[in-house]
């Protein structure tokens, strides 16, 4: 038994589990360590012998180690070893206790697990966690979901790991929603995240087919978009990234993207989030169209072999002014990146209303503006914008959106039209503009589907001069 | 108790229920009846005091009125309702009788019966039945999957009973393979469905909006697209609703499309077919923005809304000669309907694996050239891909397909990019080009990917030169 107790215990020392430790011991607290495999354990102790660590090598000694109401933070592998560790612990807990997930949990087991701790009196809080590795240690995005009470038992260590944002020094943390809320808006930031990453793609994907601009001169293109508008952890890492050379092969002056494979893998967040998009009814097209990306893009063989035969365009189109195409090729990210968020926090308005969670959609944007992958300056224009209304429908709605949307539509068009004419890919860039098309057409061609359905399937359909269901006489004669 | 034993059971009087019923009938089969309500039951003998139908109020009393091994074919409501008639059913049953759900089922619930009820020894067949009302009476296309000695059990009343095609009399029927296959091709085919109704659509949106074509024009123009390789129901009805007047209005002269609502409702399929090609991790764009359009579709308000402030493009574009520009669009439509296509086969291909089906691709095109809402001409050529190509993993490599796309690219092109200049929304025709585009890139920017996530969270890359999976030393001084 350890002679001080410990303000949290942290159960697993993979390394976002340690680093959270490290992070959270650096603020003044003590922190109680556990893992399955007690070597790693101490190999943390080891490695970290001045912090106030309070070390255990059997759950019973470290559940002892706490302060009650206990405060454990699980950062296991999700699934079966998270319920593992769960089911352990249930008969060591006493009512009050916290229990914080932290790890890349399904929000849907995150509301089975909150709903059957919570008959035990046990809390339970589903925390997405952004920031990667180094994140964990410097300081997060936490986004915490359960019981109100039990965030409020955590939120000082919560804030104080957090990072801050840059504009006010905010943490980026906030009480959530309940039991599910946190998981799911972690969710819907990993799909963003892969938009994001998409649409930056696609942007140099163009730049490189389309205008033949060099990996160099690229570099230079995303360091001077990063001292704009655009300003973003993704854009800056990009700018980074063609700078680098190779360092493993012969030729040590090439750039190290080009001797990196197209093989685009993800680890099923975003996928779960355009699969929960499906299931709110939600358009959530350049999300969805960014997992496609991936997807094809690991289907590498079946590409070399279709390059051969399927046929490539004339594509004898007039590019114009390069430097100028440049700049058109950033509107259209800026415009594309903002109907992604639309869509976005569209589905989280339907998720909230779905599962009930009353999100506060400008907090969100706040706790993102530092720590996580998706950190961005424009996301101070998204609190803002809900700041002003808080029951804005669509951020296409407040000023601020609408008017770069109005400015940047006729480039994003252009682009969109020159890629598709040209044979280069952009299925997030046209994903966005046949959104922001769809949005603001008052009238779609749904009618005509409607008659289809009424005329096959008898599904009835409504009247643009009266209420009601009605059933046309399709099969009688005219 | 009845003289005579049915060869067959139906439980679930509904429409579709009776309908099959009498269709089974008709083909000289006598049919035991059995519904909940048992004054439906006492309607249908009624309605049909003729025909060798055998009634029966009590369920004990309708197993009893089967012959034996015992077939029961259940056309009750999906979920709920489908496991209550199963869990009275089967205290009733025997080793080797088989059940077969006909109900628009998910695939996942069809596998977890399959398993449940094959421990005790009881058949069950989840089957897709596709044709609506008319087509269960006159002959539908029947997708069942399941044990394949319980299949050969019905299939003599199902051959009889399905739709035959008019290339060469075969019946729309077939095994489709183990436990959820059939009624994950019905899904399929219903993603499908949404994909062919959306590009129709679009088309259509594009005539009415770019070209300005009447809707009495437009019926001519889809009649007359309906004599060449479109030819289709889908297409064939569409002609036939444009050429309706209104039933119900002021003013009977009005196309009733014009007096139909534009918001697209939704059964669920669609969105389970996006769904499970998310999770089997294949692209499936146009049929996923299809089900995307008709949930924006479905947002009327807050799109009438969008519509007064979101700018609209200046769109003065050079359109040409309109004829021409129809031509275009026949083109893009049947282009895009081949990468719908080519997707949806993936897709089947790539769930094949994941649940171990054996699915035989050329027989599900088969069998769905007629009875069921995607009907085609064109159908008949993916069966011909398939037969002289067994284990081939996309339809765009067939010759038949490749040459389509080579022909009709251009035009494809065109018109996306002029609706997207013009404002009009196409979401999936610009999702078919792009997918033409990203399976023939023997290159696409997931290389850029790759860096990114290796970045910011160490996910590692593979190389061009080398096999293995490496890491970047990112936060090393350059």
């Amino acid at each position: 038994m350890a002679d001080k107790l410990a303000n949290i215990g942290v159960v697993g020392m993979a390394v976002m589990g340690k680093n959270l430790a490290l992070n959270i011991e650096s603020r003044g607290f003590t922190v109680g360590i556990y893992n399955r495999t007690a070597s790693k354990t101490d190999q943390v102790m080891k490695d970290h012998s001045d912090k106030n660590l309070v070390p255990s090598h059997t759950i019973e000694e470290f559940v002892d180690s706490l302060e009650k109401p206990r405060r454990i933070l699980l950062m296991v592998k999700a699934g079966k070893p998270t319920d593992a560790v769960i089911d352990e612990l249930i008969p060591l807990l006493d009512k009050g206790d916290v229990l914080i997930d932290g790890g890349n949990t399904n929000f849907h087991d995150t509301m089975a697990r909150n709903a059957k701790l919570d008959k035990s009196g046990i809390n339970f809080i589903g925390m997405g966690v952004s920031g990667g590795e180094l994140g964990a240690l410097q300081g997060p995005s936490l986004m915490p979901g359960g019981q109100k009470e039990a965030y409020d038992l955590v939120a000082p260590i919560l804030e104080k790991i957090s990072a801050k944002a840059t504009q006010d020094g905010k943490p980026c943390v906030t009480y959530i929603g309940p039991n599910g809320a946190g998981h799911y808006v972690k969710m819907v930031h990993n799909g963003i995240e892969y938009g994001d990453e998409e649409l930056i793609d696609e942007s140099y994907n163009i730049m490189r087919n389309v205008l033949g601009i060099s990996v160099d001169d690229m570099a230079d293109i995303f360091k001077e978009w990063n001292k704009g508008e655009l300003d973003s952890y993704l854009i800056e890492i990009t700018a980074d990234i063609l700078s680098r050379k190779d360092d493993l092969g012969d030729d040590k002056t090439k750039p190290i993207v080009d001797m990196i494979l197209d093989r685009g893998n993800n680890k099923g967040t975003g996928k779960w989030s355009s699969e929960d998009a499906l299931n709110v009814q939600v358009p959530q097209s350049v999300i969805t169209e960014a997992v496609y990306a991936r997807y094809i893009s690991m289907m590498k063989d079946e590409r070399v072999t279709a390059s051969k035969t399927l046929a490539a365009p004339k594509a004898n189109e007039q590019i114009g002014d390069k430097k100028e195409m440049v700049e058109k090729i950033r509107q259209a990210l800026y415009f594309s990146k903002i109907m992604s968020y639309a869509q976005g926090f569209e589905q989280l308005r339907f998720a909230s209303e779905a599962y009930g969670w009353n999100l506060q959609y400008g907090q969100l944007a706040q706790i993102w503006r530092a720590g996580c992958i998706i950190r961005a300056q424009f996301l101070q224009n998204i609190t803002d914008a809900y700041d002003k209304k808080p029951d804005l429908t669509n951020l296409l709605l407040d000023d601020y959106f609408k008017d770069i949307a109005a400015k940047y539509q006729e480039s994003t068009r252009e682009v969109v039209a020159l890629a598709v004419k040209m044979g280069v890919p952009v299925p997030s860039f046209s994903a966005a503009i046949t959104y922001y098309d769809s949005y603001r057409s008052a009238v779609l061609p749904a009618n005509l589907l409607q008659a289809q359905r009424d005329y096959f399937g008898a599904h009835t359909y409504e009247r643009v001069d009266r209420d009601g269901m009605f059933h046309y006489p399709w099969y009688e004669e005219q």
